[in-house]
C-alpha cells in the first residue's frame, strides 16, 4: 500500500479559476491538520486561505511532501511548474501528483529525487504488484460505499462516515482506493490502476485483520452498472468482503453519465443486486443506508424524496452534505 | 491486439510428464495446419509426434515463431532452455512464452532479439495500453462463454463452438483472452493481465465491428462467482457485448475450486445473473446454451443429467468432449 509522509505544502501552480484547485480545497477540509501552508506561480490567481511559504520555507516548518492541489489542462504537467518542483526536491520534500502524466516520467524529476533521496509519488498509477484475492476471512468489520454511477459521492460519505463513526467513539479508519482519498489518508491504493487479475487482492492488502470492534470504511469507485468502470467495482467489493455497505445515488440521473443507453436501475434493484455480489465474499452482508447527492432538490423536495425512499427500503436516508450521515453510522453502530 | 507470427516451431524443453506438455498439444489439436515441427533438449522424454526440426530448419520450412509450448515448474524459465532460445532467435524466429516469467526479463534475449529483429512475447502480460470502453454498439454478433468457476471448459468451449459455427458455413472467429487461447488463435488479448480500469475497453478492441452476419467467439474467463476473479469476468462481458452466452459448468463442484466457502449458485441462478450483468451493455443477452465438463459422470449419468438440465432450462444442453456442441451452434443460428 502506497504511504505519504505528511503534513503537506499544497501547490497551486498557475491556477485561475477556483474549481482548478478542487484536489487543494479538498485536502484543506477533510485533513486541515495535515496542511501547512501553500505555494504558487506568481500568475496564479487562486489561494486556499493558508500560509504561502516557499517549499524552503515549509520544509523548516516540518511539511514531509509537496502535494500538486490543481488540475492542469489535460491531466499535464506544465513544464512553468518544474521550477518549484525540483524546489522542493531539493528543500527534502517528497512530490506527491494525482495526474496522468506520471512526476517519473520527467527525467530532471526523477535526477533530482534521487539525488536529495526523496520519493516521487504517482497516486493515480500503481507500481506496487497485489497478490491474488485468497477469499480469507479477516478479523474487524467494514463498510464500503457503492453507487448507482460514478462522481456522486462515495468519497465524500465514506469520509463523513468515518468521522461520524470516529465522533461517536467507534473504531474507524478511512481506506481510500482513489488518487484524492489517498492524498487525504496520506495511504491506500489506487485501485483501477491495479493489474485486473489483482483487484480483489489488492483490496484484501488495503483493509487487513484489524480489532473485532474496528470499522475500515472503505472508498467504493464505479458502479455494478457502470458499462466501462464495473470489473472494478466488483473486484473492489469482493476483496473488501464488507459487512455493509452505503449506496450513493444522484436522484437527478436516470442513466450512467456519459453512457446514455445504460440506464441506473430502481435503487432497490441496485440494492439487490450489490447484495448478491456482495455475498460472494460476505454471506451477512447488508445494505446499512443510502447517501443521497441532493444537491438538485430544493429544501422540500429532498424531505420528500427521503421519507419516501426510507418508508420504501427501510434504511436510513441521508445526505452528508444536508444533514450529515449520522443516522448510517448509528445504524451501523446498533447493528454490530 | 496481440498478432503472432505463425506457424509455430513447438518447444518441449526438457518436458518430463506428458502432462507438462498440455500447450503443446493444445496447439497441435487446435491450429494443427499452425505447428510445424517441435524442439527439445536431450534430456526430454515427451513428444507430441510432429517432425523433430532445429530451430534453423524450422525456419527453412517457414516457421514464424518458437513457442514454448511446455509449463516449467514454478513458471520460470530454466537457464538449460536459453542457447536454444538464442538458436531461434538467432535463425529469425519470433519467441513465444505464456510463462509467469517474461522472456524480456533475460538481457540475453532483448539483446539478441533486438540484433536479429524479432519478437519476444510474453502472451500472459499486456505491455499494450487500451482505451477506456465507450459502450458504443458495434456491428456484428457475439457470443461469450462464462462459467460457474475457472478451468472448466470455457476456452474448449469456445474453440468447439467457433468451428461448429464454420463447419455449417457461418463465418466465425474464436477470439482469444488467455494465454493459450492466444497461442491458438495467433492474437488476442491476455485480458486479467489488462490495467483494471480499461477491462472493459480492452475487450471492445478485442472483437470490433464486423459484417452483421459474422459471429465472434469470446473466451470468457473467471466467473462472476469468483472471490478473487470477478472483476475480471464483469468487465470482459461488458465490453464484449454479447448477444448470446454458453454457460460452462463442472457438476462435480459445488464450490469455487481453492474456495470452499464461495458456493456455485444452481444453474438457473448463474444465468440470471449473467443475464443481469450482460443487459448492462446488451439488453437482448440471452443463454444460448449450457456446456457441461461431465469428465465426472458415467454415460448413464450424463444423458440423465443433460436430459434434466434441458428440461429446466430450456437450452441445449451439451459437452464439447462427449457429442460436440452443435446443438448450441445451431440454436445460435436459427435465433438469427
Amino acid at each position: 500500500m502506497r504511504q505519504l509522509r505528511k503534513p503537506y505544502l499544497l501547490y497551486l501552480g498557475d491556477a485561475r479559476q477556483p474549481t482548478d484547485a478542487k484536489t487543494a480545497r479538498g485536502l484543506r477540509d477533510w485533513c486541515p491538520d495535515d496542511v501547512i501552508g501553500e505555494w504558487s506561480l506568481p500568475s496564479a490567481a487562486v489561494s486556499v486561505g493558508l500560509p504561502r511559504w516557499s517549499p524552503a520555507e515549509a520544509a523548516a516548518h516540518g511539511a514531509g511532501s509537496l502535494v500538486i492541489g490543481i488540475a492542469s489542462v489535460g491531466g499535464s504537467l506544465p513544464p512553468a511548474w518544474l521550477p518549484d518542483l525540483i524546489a522542493a526536491i531539493e528543500a527534502g520534500l517528497d512530490l506527491v501528483s494525482g495526474m496522468h502524466t506520471r512526476l517519473t516520467s520527467f527525467p530532471e524529476l526523477v535526477e533530482a529525487a534521487s539525488a536529495h533521496e526523496v520519493a516521487l509519488h504517482d497516486v493515480r498509477h500503481s507500481d506496487r504488484q497485489y497478490p491474488a484475492a485468497t477469499g480469507r476471512k479477516r478479523s474487524g468489520r467494514r463498510v464500503a460505499t457503492v453507487g448507482t454511477d460514478c462522481a456522486l459521492g462515495k468519497k465524500y460519505t465514506a469520509l463523513a462516515l468515518t468521522r461520524a463513526l470516529v465522533a461517536r467513539g467507534a473504531k474507524a479508519t478511512f481506506r481510500a482506493t482513489g488518487q484524492t482519498g489517498i492524498m487525504i489518508a496520506g495511504s491506500g491504493i489506487a485501485i483501477d490502476a491495479v493489474v485486473a487479475d489483482f483487484i480483489a487482492g489488492a483490496a484484501e492488502v488495503l483493509s487487513p485483520d484489524n480489532d473485532a470492534d474496528h470499522w475500515d470504511v472503505i472508498e467504493g469507485q464505479g458502479a455494478l452498472f457502470h458499462p466501462a468502470y464495473a470489473g472494478v467495482t466488483l473486484g473492489l467489493l469482493h476483496g473488501s468482503q464488507p459487512d455493509a455497505f452505503v449506496l450513493c445515488h444522484d436522484p437527478s440521473r436516470t442513466a450512467i453519465e456519459l453512457f446514455p443507453h445504460a440506464s441506473i436501475p430502481p435503487l432497490a434493484d441496485a440494492i439487490a443486486q450489490y447484495v448478491t455480489a456482495a455475498r460472494v465474499t460476505n454471506p451477512a452482508v447488508r445494505c446499512a443506508g443510502v447517501s443521497i447527492n441532493s444537491s438538485s432538490l430544493t429544501d422540500d423536495a429532498w424531505g420528500a424524496y427521503a421519507a419516501a425512499v426510507e418508508a420504501e427500503l427501510g434504511v436510513p436516508v441521508c445526505d452528508p452534505m444536508r444533514g450529515g450521515v449520522d443516522r448510517i453510522a448509528e445504524a451501523l453502530l446498533a447493528h454490530g
